[in-house]
């Protein structure tokens, strides 16, 4: 059976909490959805903030809605260029991870942890995952064929919720070490 | 037969010929070595020289010795990060790509091809290629296990010379996507 599922890539991107945009916009801001994600109800807004490393500092687009901790999800190459040390975690597993600072229009905070580089990962809907004939957290490989630099990438993770839509996520460098320039698909290899 | 090779990661670079170092540094200079390389002969330098993009700028190193032409050797992401376009090829094999400018301490020039992202490769001795059995110009398959994020790569080009050390070579995105973090071996499979 064919197994082949869509590949987006993230680019760098903050997830914030409630009192994180209110301490870096101002009392009872609300983020401005700009853009539509893949994941149904997910949003890319318009406002931007700072995150500030020991090198330097890069603007990163907000992601919505807001969530019940703030996390900033950065390609290790983005890491290393703005001097902040991210671990390779799943979205929302963020204990034990470093922080940051991050700046805003309105005033500035310190992170004490969220900063990670996502764990590569496929969202599927329980009917997708029936499909592939994968189950929630099973570590699975995906072969990615492109022009001129085909990658398999293991460790691979697929989350299964019935509100996902069907597409794997990798950072930046990844998409960039697989030379992925259009629309690609991702082979699910077990 | 086990068929391990030494992953090296390739930071962003410059290769120089000896007409755009004195464009450069002033008629006459010659290059400080700095540091010597896996590879016999080759050593990175003292001097560094801004590649110029339409984005922003980023100061590279130059690895010496000087070459018949120059050359901007750079990760997609770094491409991207200051606004040039990067074709992925063999070092050297540099017809037909992008060109830059380079800003050095004496002087600018504006290289009219050159820019390229490396197309991964193995270095390999005769001897070696034989051990591995491979041959110069093969394209194979290498599977680098890391604790977290293992990847096979494929497109990559064994090379083949008596005065090569035995060692692939890949840029940061590719690096950084395969979690490398320290010493690194990959598998040869083809």
């Amino acid at each position: 059976m064919e197994k082949k599922v869509l590949v987006e890539i993230s680019a760098r991107h903050i997830h914030l909490c409630e009192a994180d945009v209110e301490a870096l916009f101002g009392k009872g801001y609300k983020l401005t959805p700009k853009k539509n994600l893949s994941q149904p109800g997910q949003f890319a807004c318009e406002e931007k903030v700072s995150v500030v490393g020991t090198r330097s500092e890069m603007k990163m687009s907000i992601l919505g809605p807001v969530r019940k901790a703030s996390q900033v999800e950065l390609a290790l190459t983005d890491a290393r260029t703005i001097g902040v040390d991210a671990l390779i975690r799943e979205s929302g597993h963020i204990d034990g991870t470093n922080g940051c600072k991050l700046v805003g229009p309105k005033g500035e905070i310190t992170l004490e942890k969220g900063v990670i580089a996502a764990k590569r990962h496929i969202h599927l809907t329980p009917e997708d995952a029936d499909k592939f004939g994968v189950k929630d957290n099973e570590i699975v490989n995906v072969k990615i064929e492109t022009p001129e630099r085909t990658t398999t990438y293991g460790d691979v993770v697929i989350r299964v919720r019935s509100d996902f839509a069907a597409a794997m996520h990798i950072d930046t460098d990844e998409g960039n070490a697989a030379g992925i320039t259009n629309t690609a698909f991702g082979e699910i290899i077990k």
